[in-house]
């Protein structure tokens, strides 16, 4: 059985080079039952070597990982996949702190998978402090996107503690895709899983379709000219140090906030959680640039993927959007930052929500194409960004998830730094939280810790200029 | 300042891919001064964070790392060497046994090197049983061979396990080399430090320089047929698996055995170390090739890079060569095997020993050159071998080695698997004891380290055959 790669997966074989990898990966720290015993993790190796059987898409490699390029490619089942050497035991040194784990899955998250094999790894890391232990996952973005990869991770956790016999995520069957799996909260700008990656595979696609690609360019920003100040343009985003070329090594930073505090802001000011989660990752960025003496004058653009169901689809498909808002970085009240955000956001999405879905296809390809550009090296830092930053929000599961006892106590998203967004910005939603991974270049987003420190100071500063301000 | 660099040393740039990574290593364990505290190792991260000096060639980078065909490539320095980079803490899970220990320097070992830095790392190991710990040094060969890599990494220990001030080896200005520095023991097989890849490389110099490279290789041909059968000429490497592709995923296996036992075998035998080594290799090859049902019946072909003065030559300078010596496989006897072995390299000796440099440079490469080919990932597996496994045996320090009062146990090297050339296996000599180092790829080798236990259980066959037979 040989399928096939999308035009989509193709995208992430092409971008893949020395320094540009294209896996996402999630970062999940567990609490350990108290009854486990402390060899608890090789146990788990033992029984996994003693032969689980790995289902789709977890068998599946590339017919030929030495022509990367090759428009033949499809994913073919590997017979015999050698669970050990994708599943693999690592440790913390000494004293197995947080800090010492970002440390880890920083140097993990910077190699490359190993694309003559099914392309992921799932790491259980031990000696964290209190005896608690974490999963790394990596998987390439060509054989699952990082929202369905967590959505299969989930299958193989539980919402029962007891559960001690749930299989691994890859030895569970695939489940077939629900045909109507538009975003159950209504908020567009919840990226529900689409990536930048992704969005980029749409817009190659589009510019092979369309003849007129140039005039519809110069309508959209003639269109973004002749309106509000709210709608973000592709013109607007000013020179920034996250828009440079990028190197192998990575830096990760997490923090984790309220779901419930984040949600009382946004309705204060009458926005969405997404809303709240820029203004955040606004802040940050504000404060992270303004130390380092290079914060633009001009607010900085993050783009958003999006998906969106469009007026002319009853139902099923979810079309693959973009929009672009403004972080409000110029603005020191946090308050009138959130404003402007929101009223960023909301102009964005009702400009899509009145677009075909072809047209939204043809928008968003627009507005993000010149970051194409970016990825190649040579131009990378050169031309002037689109956007400056991606964020992304991927909703997950509300309610606590067990392995085998041990509780889930986050879930980090880790994604793509490309040559010319040296920094991304992902979140998961679990059980009450918004667990934000910073991922970004090691060399170009230096001190990338502060970034999910100010994060977490912004969160207070917010509530009390919106709340009690 | 901007050194360019030596043909030799680009053509480890050249040879760099996904799958094909030219970085050497050592695997060094550690017993620790009995009054070291259990934090040491990272107390000695903190002490490095707080600015040691960085000496070339440890503060050395390429100056074009995204070109690395680039024929102006040099060495430029790196003004602020980010230590924190290259010096890591890494930890074992439990047990901390062996085992544990080869699978993580393997895995460390199929990770390229940042040639956008100083192409090096020193990782730090703990959690090995009893205390202990370990280090995994790795050195892009472009930079330094791993010869002189070794002789650095030994300026940074003492032969005094009271001297706690040393620096480490990156802290040590280089000295200037011995303008003669020919190998001490006077066994000309000894590699001294020369690995194959240097020998490519010489072979390309000499593929620019000749013209009448198809004429010579027919005389060397003839010779061979007319000459005795102990003179291995390139026709006659069997096939074997172990001249395949290979994957980016490496394994590791070590033994060690002591030199006054091989010694004694090699004096019964009339032979050289090197030789005693040559029939332990071929012994576990045979009985590794036999248990797979791969065994050719034509006796495997070792290729042996050598270090030897030319008889043009008064005084410095050594000339890179290459000889190919039997490994006798077909021969069940070990004494046979090894006499076989014996008569094998005294004549490629005597070959040698009778030329010029130049021609011994020329000879070097036309017994080697077919093996380029095989580097080409299309070709490998397809052409039938020159040789089947190069065996390089380093002569290192005589007496024990301390880093600040931790014993240096054993120090075992890790080399260079290429397309054609699964399995490499490198000896340094330390304190008593011959190293062994079997590095190959993961999915080519399987098994790999029954070779180090079929080699250990070889060495009393051997003495029983030999002094005992």
């Amino acid at each position: 059985m040989a399928k096939r790669l999308s035009p989509s997966d193709t995208m992430f074989l092409y971008g893949e080079s020395r320094e540009q990898m294209m896996h996402v990966a999630g970062m999940m720290p567990f609490t350990p039952a108290p009854d486990s015993p402390p060899e608890y993790l090789r146990g788990l190796m033992d029984e996994l070597r003693a032969g689980a059987t790995v289902h789709a898409p977890w068998n599946l490699k590339l017919s030929t990982p030495d022509l990367l390029w090759n428009p033949l490619q499809s994913w073919v089942e590997e017979g015999d996949v050698d669970l050990e050497y994708h599943v693999r035991r690592s440790a913390l040194p000494s004293p197995g702190d947080e800090r010492e784990l970002g440390i880890l899955v920083s140097r993990l998250h910077g190699h490359h998978v190993d694309l003559h094999r099914p392309p992921w790894e799932l790491h259980l890391i031990e000696g964290l402090e209190r005896g608690r232990f974490a999963w790394y996952v990596k998987v390439h973005h060509a054989l699952v996107d990082g929202y369905s990869a967590m959505q299969a991770l989930t299958t193989g956790l539980s919402h029962d503690p007891e559960d001690r016999e749930r299989p691994l995520f890859f030895g569970i069957p695939r489940r077939p895709r629900a045909p109507d799996a538009a975003p159950s909260d209504g908020d567009a700008a919840s990226g529900g899983g689409i990536h930048f990656p992704e969005l980029l595979a749409a817009i190659r696609a589009q510019y092979g379709a369309s003849k007129t690609v140039v005039r519809a360019l110069m309508n959209v920003i003639k269109a973004a000219r002749a309106g509000s100040h709210d709608l973000i343009s592709p013109l607007e985003a000013p020179r920034c140090v996250l828009n440079a070329r990028i190197s192998k090594s990575r830096r990760f930073a997490t923090q984790s906030l309220s779901v419930a505090r984040l949600r009382a802001i946004a309705r204060a000011a009458n926005g969405t959680l997404n809303d709240v989660v820029l203004a955040l990752s606004g802040a940050c960025l504000r404060t992270y640039l303004l130390e380092q003496g290079a914060l633009p004058s001009a607010p900085l653009v993050a783009m958003l993927p999006v998906a969106i169901r469009a007026k002319d689809e009853l139902g099923g498909g979810n079309a693959v959007g973009a929009i672009l808002a403004t972080l409000a970085t110029d603005i020191d009240d946090p308050a009138e930052r959130l404003a402007r955000i929101v009223a960023s956001t909301t102009r964005a999405k009702q400009q899509l929500q009145g677009m075909s879905k072809p047209a939204i296809l043809q928008y968003s390809a627009l507005l993000t194409a010149p970051s194409m550009l970016q990825m190649i090296p040579s131009t990378a830092g050169h031309l002037r960004p689109t956007f400056n930053v991606v964020i992304s929000n991927v909703p997950g599961p509300e309610r606590p998830l067990y392995f085998r006892g041990a509780r889930l106590e986050a879930s980090y998203p880790m994604s793509i730094p490309v040559h010319g967004q040296a920094l991304n910005i992902t979140c998961n939603s679990y059980a009450g939280m918004v667990c934000f991974g910073f991922t970004g270049c090691r060399d170009t987003v230096p001190h990338l810790q502060r970034l999910a420190v100010y994060c977490g100071e912004a969160l207070p500063e917010l509530e009390h200029a919106v709340l009690h301000g």
